[in-house]
């Protein structure tokens, strides 16, 4: 019989957090993270195939954020309508709430290249996502890419700068800012 | 006294491309891939650290493809204009003549996750060197950064259209037609 253990995700999650930032992520192994919090390896096992996936949990939950809010744009809405959307839905994925551990997560990422390119691979794998999901509206491949492509730089730049040093809005707010910024910026060109 | 080989790099290069396309990318070595060409494995290390590095040579000259492009731009030039000159001196790094090899290259790098991760590596370098080059015009921070993630996503798409099978165009053309593509794309939209 598996024991069930209420909370033991995030105990784990956090747990493993406050290790790395103390020891190094290298330094810390997935038995250390569970013994922390009184649980087993075999409990950690359950809930993580490995220490890096501790950081990453919740691709799916992360991506629904997102195709919730395209799903209810109207169905005329334009590509970079359908994505701000997303985008808005997305970010209240990420309350004020939730921002020092975003914090402490990055610092542990930003001092480990191999954490870097797997957040790459996360935000790449959303863009193949949003882009798919443009598609399944009617938008062309090249538009849907390109809009995708843009909704996740948008998400990138106001994410990094809501984790920053002092920073006190929203992620919403950052969010509407940073995309705004975009089409002003290209609506500008004379190109 | 360390012997010349004129044309090493080179022959180097496609001797790899071979060997990573007919018998596998982690069954090669750098030995077999000298050796394939008539030199040592000494030489080899003379111009590549290792054998994925002869994938991913020249990052400098690659970046400075674009920086060229960018420093012709006026200096009133938007951001997006500049841009605009970045990726056109960029996209003729890539000749027609060069197709071949960028599309066997791609197979490669297609069927191997850790090459696919530092090629991502390489285009995220881009855009951070294109930010900075926008900033040394200038343009605000957060602007910098939009117009050169933009660039970024312009290049990779068209790169990847030039290379798909069947494609005749010139990458300059694709460049054109996927800018203004995100161009209209973001003018379109009502947000």
């Amino acid at each position: 019989v598996v024991r069930w253990e209420p909370g033991a995700p995030e105990r784990l999650q956090k747990a493993a957090l406050e290790l790395f930032a103390s020891q190094g992520f290298e330094e810390t192994t997935a038995a250390q993270i569970a013994q922390s919090v009184g649980l087993t390896e075999r409990t950690f096992f359950r809930y993580f195939s490995d220490k890096r996936e501790v950081l990453f949990a919740g691709q799916d939950q992360f991506e629904q954020a997102f195709l919730v809010g395209m799903d209810e744009a109207p169905s005329d809405a334009s590509p970079i309508g359908s994505v701000a959307r997303a985008l808005r839905s997305g970010a209240a994925l990420f309350p004020d709430e939730r921002r020092s551990f975003s914090r402490k997560r990055q610092v542990v990422i930003d001092q480990n290249p191999p954490l870097q390119e797997r957040e790459q691979h996360k935000l790449s794998h959303l863009a193949i996502t949003l882009a798919q999901a443009l598609r399944g509206r009617g938008v062309d491949e090249l538009e849907a890419s390109l809009a995708a492509r843009c909704a996740v730089t948008v998400f990138e730049l106001a994410f990094a700068r809501w984790i920053s040093e002092g920073e006190r809005r929203s992620l919403t707010d950052i969010t509407d800012e940073v995309l705004h910024n975009l089409l002003a910026l290209t609506r500008r060109s004379r190109v």
